[in-house]
C-alpha cells in the first residue's frame, strides 16, 4: 500500500481514501519535511516525549480556566527542561519547533517570549561583560524576561514611542520613565505575571538630546516575592481572541533608575562621561527582521497544515446530504464547493513552506554578499519581506477560517482545535508590523524603483522594466505563460498606482499626500508584486521534486495554486483586453481540473504532513477517523458536567422545584 | 450643533469629528430606528435599566470562568424577570431586543433557547389541551426547555436524523431512542446544564412506517434535583469559538417512554389507535423559516452596527503614523486604507437593516396573499431567504473581522468586544442552515425558473427573462444603470451555470450530478441573485428618506455600497465586453468619491445608531473617546492580577529566588 498511515480498525471511508493514493506517503513526507533526517528526528522526538507521562496534557486547555492553563503549561515546560537534553538539541531550531508542537501546541506559554526574544536579544545585543552577567542566569531561568517595545498608544510606528531613558551623569544611571498613559508598555508576552526582568525599548536621552529607541535590561519584580519593585506598575492585560496561555502584560515606570551599564551595549554605547557611540553596521537590523519574518511564515504554514489536516480528514469521514435523492449520504469532500473551500488552502501549505525557505536562503545569500560588500538584493529582499508577511498571514488565516467553516458546527467547537488555530494565525496579521502598514512600506519602495532603468533594479524587481515576458524563470514552458500573467498583473498595478500618484503630484499635491491618496491601490500593487514572488518560487520548488509520483502531486498543487490566484484576480487579466473571456475560462478550467486531480490524493497528502494526533489536538482530525465517539469523550470532560453548578442551584432549582 | 452626542471633556478628536456633521443626529437616529416612538422606547428602556443596580454586570465576562459567566447571566435574567414589566412589554419583539442588548449583550445566556424556541414551539405546535398543560409552567420557568433537532452526525440535512419515536399501541406511549452514537442530539443551547425539558425532533414510527421528523415534549431532568432521568444521558458539549455564556448540550435516549399525548399535536396527530393525520397546511413551515431568517438578518445587522460603532470611533481617536514625515501622527480614520476596511461595513449596516425589514414586509404580504389563495411570491421569497441568510451572515462577519483588524492590537483584546462580536456573527454562517447548502438550495430553484417564460416567473425572478434592463426598479435614473449591472451579473451567472449543467446533462450525466458538478458556479449564481435583491431594496429605502441632509448621507452610503459590490465583481462586468475598462474605472471613481463624502460624517453616523456605552461593551467604542485610561482599568480587573498564582508559586519562584 502506498499510504503508510492505514491501520486496522480505522474509519472505513478514510481507509478507502488512503488506498487510492497514487504516491508513496513516506517519499512525500520526506519531501515536505525537507530531508529524511529531519523526518526521522521529528518522529524520534515525538516518540520520546510520548514515553514521558509528565509531558502530557491530561485535560484539554479548552476545559480549563486561564489560571489553570498557565499552571499546566508551566508544569509541562518545567518538566520538559529536566529531560529535554535526552531527546532534542535545544540549539536546533527545528528540534525546538517539534518539541513545542508536541508538548504545548500553538497557543504559546508564559515563558515563550523569554526564549524567543529575551535570551536572543541578550545574545545579539549585550556586550561580552553583560552577556557574562546575564545570559547564564537567563538560560537557567533565574531571570525570567520578555521584550517590551509596543506601547498602549504606539504600535507599528516605532518612531513615536514615548518611554524615555535619560542619562544621569552624576549617579551614572539611566532614569526610565513612561510620561503618559499612552506610554505604558502594552502587550509583551509573559509580562503580565511571569517576568522578573524585561528588555525595555526606550528613547535614549543624553543632555536633552534624543538618540532614538534603544534596548535596556530592567529588573521589574523581586525574584523572591514576585512583588513589583518600587516605581514599577505591572500587570496582565486580560483575555484576547486567542493565545490565552500567554500572560501579555503592561508596564509603567516612574522615574525608575538602572545602572548605565544596563543599556545593551554591543552595538550602541554610552560611556561613563555620557558620550554616545552609534553602531557600526546599521543594516544588521534588517537581516534580523528578515529572519523574524521567515520564521513567521514558517509558523503560519504550520498552523495552516494542521488546519488542513483536520478539515480534510473530517471531510472524508463526515457524510451529509445526498447528491441523488434516495441514495446514501455522500462524503462532504465529494462536493465541489467543499473542495473549493479546502484545496486552495491545501496548496498554500506547500506554497508558504516554500516561500519561508526561499526567504531564508535568499537572506543567507544576502548576508554572504554583504560580507563581500555587495548589497544588490538587500533593499529588494527587505521590502519584499514586508509584503510576504502581509500576504501569507492574511491568506493563511483566511484559509484556516474556511477550513473551520467547512467543518460545519463541529468546526465551531473547540474540540476541533480550529478556533484556536484561527485565533493564532489571524493575530499575526497585526503583530510584528500591521499588514496594511507593511504593504504600504513595500509599495513606497516599488514607487521608487518603478522609474529606474533596468540596470539599476535589483533581482526581485527587474521584471518591472520588462514588457510581457517571464524570462527570469527557468520553468517548463507550461508555466512560463501563467507566471507571465502574474508579472503582467503586478506590473500593471504598480504602474497604475504610480500614474495615479504622479497625476496628483503634477496637480500640485504634496508627494506624501499623493502617495496616501491612492493607498488602496498601493496595497493592491504590493500584493500583486508579492504574489508573483510566491508563485515563481513555487514553480521552482516543484521542479526540484524528483520522484515522479510525488512530482505529479506537486504539479497538481501548482496548477491549482496558480489558476486559483489568477481567477481571483481575473479582472486584472481582462482589463484593456490583455486576455479574452475565453482565455480566462481556460484558466478556470485548469483550476477545476486540478481540483479533481487533488481530490483523489487529498487525505494522503495531509497524512504525509506526518502529524500525530497529539500534535493535531483535534477530535475531528484523528488519524483513525473515529470522530463521533471521541467528540462525546471530549465533551464529557467539560467542567460544566459537574453537580451543583451555582446557576442551577441559585436561580433554576428554586423555580423548577415548584413544578 | 447638529451632532447631539457632544459633551464637555470628550476626546478632542471625537468632538472635532462631531462638529463636522452635515446632518442632525436625532433625525438620523429616528430614521435608523424606524420611528421616533421606537427611539424613545429604546432610550427609556435603557434609562430604566440603568437605574437598577441589580441589572448591572460588575465584572466583564472576559475576566470570568465559564461557570461564573453562567451564574452571572442567570442572576441578571432572574433579577430582570422581577421588574421587567415596569419598563418593557415582553410581547414586543423590539422591546426585548433592547432589553437583552442592554442587560446581557450578544453572547446569549443559558435560557436563551427557552424563550426563543421552547415557548414559541409550544405556542405554535401544541394543541389547546397541551398548551394548557405546558405553556404557563414554561413561562413561569417551572419547566425550562430547549429545542433538540441537530444530531452529532446530522445537521442541515434534516431528512437523515436517526432519533426515533416509536408508537407503542399497548401502553399508549412513544418509545424514544437514539440508536447510534451519531444519533445523539448535539448543540441545543441550555441543554448542557439548565433544561428540565426539551422539544425533541424525532422520526415518528407507527407500525414500522416512518412518518418523518415530528416534535415531542420530553422531560429529561428531575426538576427538584436536576439529575438526569433514568435512560437519559445529557451534558454540556464544552467551549466553542464564541457564545460561551450558553451551555450547548448533548442528549441520548435509551428506549425512553413518554405518553402519546407528549407529541405536539396542533398540526400532525396520532390517535389512541395509532392513526396518523397529516397537517392541513404544509406550507406554514416556510413562513416560520422566513421569520427566523429575517430575525437572523436583524441580529447580524445589530452585531455589525455595534462593531462599526466601536471601530469608527476608535479610528478617530487613535493616531498612528505620519503621512508627511515630521508632522503630527494622523487619525487612522484619515487613511484611505482604513476607510476601505470600514466604510463598506458601515454601508452594510444600513443595507442589511433594510434587507431584514424588506423580507419581513414581503413575508407579511405573502401571508395575506396566501390567505386569499395567492402564492405567487412564496417560492421566490422562500428561496431568496436562503440566499439572504447566506450572503448577510458571510458579509457581516467579514466586515466585523475587518473592523476588528482595523483596530490593530487593541482589536485583538477582549476589551474591544470585537472578538466576541465576530464569534457570534460568524457562527450564524453555520447554524440555521449552513451557508453553502442554502446557496445551493437557492441555485436549484434558479435552475428551475431560468427556463420558464416571463409570465410564469414570480416577482423576484422575472428579471431573468429580460435582457439588459432594470425596469423593475422605481429609481432615480442615476441608479437605474447601476442596478442594471447587478441584474446583468446575476442573469449572466445564472445562465452560465445553467449552460454548464445542461452541457453535462446532454453528455449523458445524471441531472443531479450535472448540478453538483458545477456547484461552485451555482453558489456564485445564487449570491449574485441575492445581491441584486439587496441592492434594489436599498435603492428603494433611500428614496423614502425625506429630510434632505439625512437623505444625502443615505445616498452617499448607497453610492458606496453599489460601487463597492460592483468593483468586487468587476470581472463579471468585463466578460464579453459588457463594460469597458474605462466604464469599470468610472465605477471605481464613484467608490473612492463616496468614501470621501462618508469620511466627514463617519463618526456622526455611528453616533446616530444611538448605542450607549453599556450596549457597546467596548473600551474602544466609548462615546467620550477616553480609550487608553479605560483600557488600563479594564486590564486591572483581570483575575491574573492577584497574588499567589499557582504557576508563579510552583514553577517560577523556586528558580528565580536563587538569583
Amino acid at each position: 500500500m502506498l499510504n503508510k498511515y492505514i491501520q486496522e480498525g480505522d474509519n472505513a471511508d478514510l481507509t478507502k481514501e488512503r488506498k487510492n493514493a497514487t504516491f508513496d506517503t513516506e517519499i512525500m513526507a520526506t519531501e515536505i519535511r525537507g530531508s529524511a533526517e529531519r523526518l526521522r528526528r521529528d518522529r524520534s522526538i515525538r516518540d520520546e516525549i510520548s514515553k514521558r507521562s509528565d509531558l502530557f496534557q491530561v485535560i484539554p486547555p479548552a476545559h480549563r480556566t486561564r489560571i489553570e492553563r498557565l499552571e499546566d503549561c508551566s508544569r509541562l515546560i518545567s518538566n520538559m527542561m529536566n529531560t529535554i537534553h535526552d531527546f532534542a538539541d535545544v540549539t536546533d531550531k527545528y528540534d525546538m519547533i517539534q518539541v513545542l508542537r508536541v508538548i504545548i501546541g500553538v497557543e504559546g506559554f508564559p515563558l515563550a517570549l523569554h526564549n524567543l526574544m529575551f535570551i536572543p536579544t541578550i545574545q545579539n545585543q549585550a556586550d561580552d561583560e553583560q552577556t557574562e552577567w546575564w545570559l547564564w542566569n537567563a538560560i537557567q531561568g533565574k531571570m525570567v524576561g520578555t521584550y517590551a517595545q509596543t506601547e498602549l498608544g504606539h504600535g507599528t510606528n516605532l518612531g513615536a514611542i514615548e518611554t524615555t531613558s535619560t542619562f544621569d551623569r552624576e549617579t551614572d544611571e539611566f532614569v526610565l520613565h513612561t510620561p503618559t498613559t499612552t506610554a505604558l508598555k502594552w502587550w509583551p508576552g509573559g509580562l503580565g505575571t511571569s517576568c522578573t526582568h524585561v528588555i525595555l525599548v526606550a528613547n535614549l536621552i543624553i543632555d536633552n538630546k534624543n538618540y532614538g529607541p534603544h534596548p535596556f535590561l530592567v529588573p521589574i519584580r523581586d525574584p523572591k516575592t514576585y512583588d513589583p519593585l518600587p516605581r514599577i506598575r505591572v500587570g496582565d492585560i486580560g483575555t484576547k481572541l486567542g493565545v490565552n496561555n500567554v500572560d501579555n502584560g503592561y508596564l509603567g515606570l516612574d522615574h525608575y533608575r538602572i545602572p548605565r551599564r544596563f543599556m545593551l551595549m554591543k552595538h550602541s554605547k554610552v560611556s561613563r562621561e555620557g558620550v554616545y557611540s552609534a553602531p557600526v553596521h546599521p543594516k544588521v537590523a534588517y537581516t534580523t527582521m528578515l529572519y523574524v519574518r521567515s520564521e513567521m511564515i514558517t509558523h503560519q504554514a504550520n498552523y495552516l497544515m494542521i488546519a488542513m489536516n483536520i478539515a480534510i480528514r473530517y471531510s472524508a469521514v463526515r457524510r451529509q446530504g445526498e447528491i441523488k435523492p434516495g441514495t446514501q449520504e455522500v462524503q462532504i469532500l465529494d462536493y465541489q464547493t467543499q473542495q473549493y473551500r479546502l484545496f486552495p488552502g491545501l496548496a498554500r501549505c506547500f506554497v508558504f513552506t516554500t516561500a519561508a525557505s526561499t526567504v531564508r536562503s535568499l537572506t543567507e545569500g544576502c548576508l554572504e554578499s554583504l560580507a563581500q560588500g555587495n548589497s544588490d538584493i538587500l533593499a529588494d529582499l527587505h521590502n519584499l519581506s514586508c509584503g510576504l508577511k502581509a500576504v501569507v498571514t492574511q491568506q493563511a488565516s483566511e484559509s484556516i477560517d474556511q477550513a473551520r467553516q467547512a467543518c460545519g458546527g463541529h468546526g465551531y467547537s473547540d474540540a476541533s482545535y480550529l478556533p484556536t488555530l484561527f485565533a493564532c494565525a489571524v493575530g499575526a496579521c497585526t503583530y510584528e508590523g500591521e499588514n496594511i502598514v507593511l504593504l504600504l512600506q513595500l509599495a513606497k519602495y516599488l514607487m521608487k524603483v518603478i522609474v529606474k532603468p533596468k540596470e539599476q533594479l535589483g533581482p526581485l524587481t527587474s521584471y518591472l522594466a520588462d514588457e510581457n515576458t517571464a524570462s527570469r524563470i527557468q520553468a517548463d514552458s507550461k508555466y512560463v505563460k501563467l507566471i507571465a500573467h502574474f508579472e503582467h498583473i503586478a506590473r500593471r498595478r504598480i504602474r497604475n498606482a504610480y500614474d495615479l500618484m504622479k497625476t496628483d503630484y503634477s496637480n500640485g499635491i504634496d508627494k506624501d499626500y499623493a502617495f496616501y491618496n491612492h493607498s488602496v491601490d498601493m496595497t493592491k500593487a504590493a500584493r500583486a508584486h508579492t504574489k508573483l514572488f510566491i508563485a515563481t518560487g513555487f514553480v521552482k520548488r516543484c521542479q526540484q521534486v524528483t520522484e515522479p509520483a510525488v512530482r505529479q502531486v506537486y504539479d497538481d498543487l501548482l496548477d491549482l495554486y496558480l489558476s486559483y490566484e489568477l481567477v481571483e484576480m481575473s479582472q486584472d487579466l481582462l482589463f484593456d483586453g490583455y486576455l479574452s473571456t475565453h482565455d480566462v475560462s481556460s484558466i478556470r478550467n485548469l483550476f477545476y481540473d486540478s481540483m479533481k486531480r487533488i481530490r483523489v490524493n487529498a487525505v494522503s497528502i495531509v497524512d504525509s504532513f506526518d502529524f500525530s494526533d497529539g500534535e493535531l489536538r483535534s477530535v475531528l482530525g484523528r488519524r483513525d477517523g473515529h470522530v463521533y465517539e471521541n467528540l462525546i469523550k471530549w465533551a464529557e470532560m467539560s467542567p460544566l458536567n459537574r453537580k451543583g453548578l451555582p446557576h442551577v442551584e441559585k436561580y433554576l432549582k428554586p423555580v423548577t422545584s415548584k413544578l
